[in-house]
């Protein structure tokens, strides 16, 4: 039996180019370590664009979009038709995304994953795979074939940022609801109740984050994913089937391709995080392609960042998701390769460097 | 006897324009505050600005040096030369503030506030107050007219700002060995013994630190700064005089001048932070227009900020100075603004608003 796509190795970073970065930031004039995280980013992207100068010319950012049935059970303060109005907004440019794209000088695409309503919208690329996920508290979300389909057009959006000569990508989300799918998820994944991921995503109240809380936990027994007998752990594959989303397994499929490709990710908040831990259970060695742009206003997201080991370049308490948060976070990655490239060492400028 | 100029009231913030940024914000296509800190930051520039849409598209740079008498006890891990020859790193583009200038579209320039040496550099602005202060430890570091001359030359940079046409200023500083003064003015200021503000600034290890905290102690116990049984307040000018730096107060001055004319501040790090407390307590009104980039490595910036009520954008354990943190911050505002003023509203775009 071959081996799915997804189990194919990731490139490993580029140790060698990372100690020629390292042997170049200690010569420029500036205490060491004083740029902080931004001489950690500036070498971590060395390592992984496999040079000494590391540089981040042309960025690339897909948003995925799909429907959920588990909206049905009211979680969310919004009603489902807004996914595809917000689809419409990204590609007429007044959403989040597509203003910081403007602003960060990225190339956005689209994808509809599976939006309710026929047809797909102009200038949206067409990767429907169902009108919508079933509701995961009484079936499973989507069936297997739907699960490779999704984790394909991921793979898809990466190829395509390759061939637009992309060096970084940044992987998005809308779905009215899919704050719920995604800690189910991370739930089912780190093996913990609902009440530890479930938050207010666009503005539950209190008795509406108990509610989803108590929502997970249901699909989680339904389907067999929590056991407190078990100690094997959730098969990423399994949990997707059973409580994710399609923007979620296409989110999984990106940024495994990412990494099998050698293409940095900077990696959204929240559902973005999720679908980044299935990823990494799915593959391992995607991890290392991984940059964290936010610690998101939704509670569980600190679990998730710890599951990952991924300490984020910003906290700002950003909760809108569209890869808004990575796009914020660009300009930081920009400058620190900036600073690495542009600034001069002791030698050239004639400065003393306290030795 | 006439008030100084640095006593004359600053400009009040406009409420009402921060209310009309406040009602069309609500009506943008994203869940309310799901922006976070960017959402509040376009407010706060809109109420500085004076208008519903904030915008920065000119951000002046004016980093300030000088030399500091209390170099001589052995405070920095750099030799005092390291001063003058970063002035020429600066002009001619090769140190971290002068990319990060560049890449941010800034006009940087560089005043030399009393460096040691002979003759001013090419390309420097003369400011020279005297060859580097005295040592705090023995004598007061300044005199009032040098202290007045450095608030004055502050007061000068804001007004080649304005004058060019800038929306934003940040004040930058360089001087071996001025987290030592800056520390000690913090802790006059704020009634704090030494250890409570010193740090290892480039590199001192503990006990560099610890030296370096009994110097304060006895800085502050020589000049007064420091007495158990007074409850007044310390004189923010007479710190200043006693313990601070040329470009200290330069920076102090430029605060208040920005506040007085009404143009948004944003502030570095640590050293930045000390003249702008000394600078709020000189004239209470020049809070209201800063905006704070950066939480710094340096351990005491978190007394500093607090007594400030600030809580600043980023946190990347950044230490270098120069102004060097805001610059990196000020794509955050940019971006904050342009979310602000570039998204579709609800009814624009055709998206229901969840009500």
């Amino acid at each position: 039996m071959m081996l799915p796509w997804w189990r194919a190795p990731a490139r490993v970073p580029d140790d060698e180019a990372a100690e020629a970065a390292r042997r170049h930031q200690a010569q420029l004039t500036k205490p060491p370590g004083s740029l902080g995280r931004l001489e950690a980013a500036a070498l971590h992207l060395a390592a992984l664009q496999g040079v000494a100068r590391p540089c981040l010319r042309q960025p690339w950012i897909t948003v995925f979009a799909a429907d959920h049935g588990v909206a049905e059970e009211g979680v969310s303060a919004f009603p489902q038709a807004v996914t595809r109005q917000m689809l419409a907004n990204f590609v007429q440019g007044g959403a989040a995304i597509a203003v910081l794209a403007r602003e960060v000088g990225a190339c956005l695409e689209v994808v509809d994953m599976g939006t309710l309503g026929s047809g797909c919208l102009p200038g949206v690329i067409d990767a429907r795979v169902g009108p919508g996920t079933a509701n995961l508290v009484r079936a499973a979300a989507m069936c297997a074939d739907q699960r490779e389909a999704a984790l394909l057009a991921g793979r898809d959006a990466v190829r395509r940022a390759l061939a637009g000569g992309a060096d970084l990508f940044i992987g998005g989300e809308m779905g009215i609801g899919n704050t719920t799918p995604a800690a189910a998820l991370a739930c089912a994944l780190l093996r913990r109740p609902g009440r530890e991921l479930a938050g207010p995503g666009t503005g539950l109240d209190s008795v509406g984050v108990a509610h989803k809380a108590a929502l997970i936990d249901r699909a989680l027994a339904l389907h067999g994913l929590v056991s407190p007998t078990r100690e094997t752990p959730v098969l990423p594959e399994l949990a997707l089937t059973c409580v994710g989303g399609f923007e979620i397994a296409a989110l999984a499929g990106a940024y495994i391709a990412c990494a099998q490709a050698g293409l940095p990710a900077l990696v959204d908040g929240f559902i973005a995080g999720s679908a980044a831990l299935a990823a990494c259970r799915m593959n391992p060695g995607t991890r290392d392609w991984l940059l964290f742009s936010h610690a998101s206003a939704e509670p569980g997201h600190v679990l998730l960042l710890a599951a990952l080991r991924a300490q984020p370049l910003l906290d700002l308490e950003l909760r809108l998701g569209e890869g808004s948060g990575a796009a914020v976070a660009l300009p930081l990655l920009r400058l620190a390769c900036a600073l690495h490239n542009g600034m001069a060492t002791f030698a050239q400028a004639g400065v003393d460097d306290g030795h």
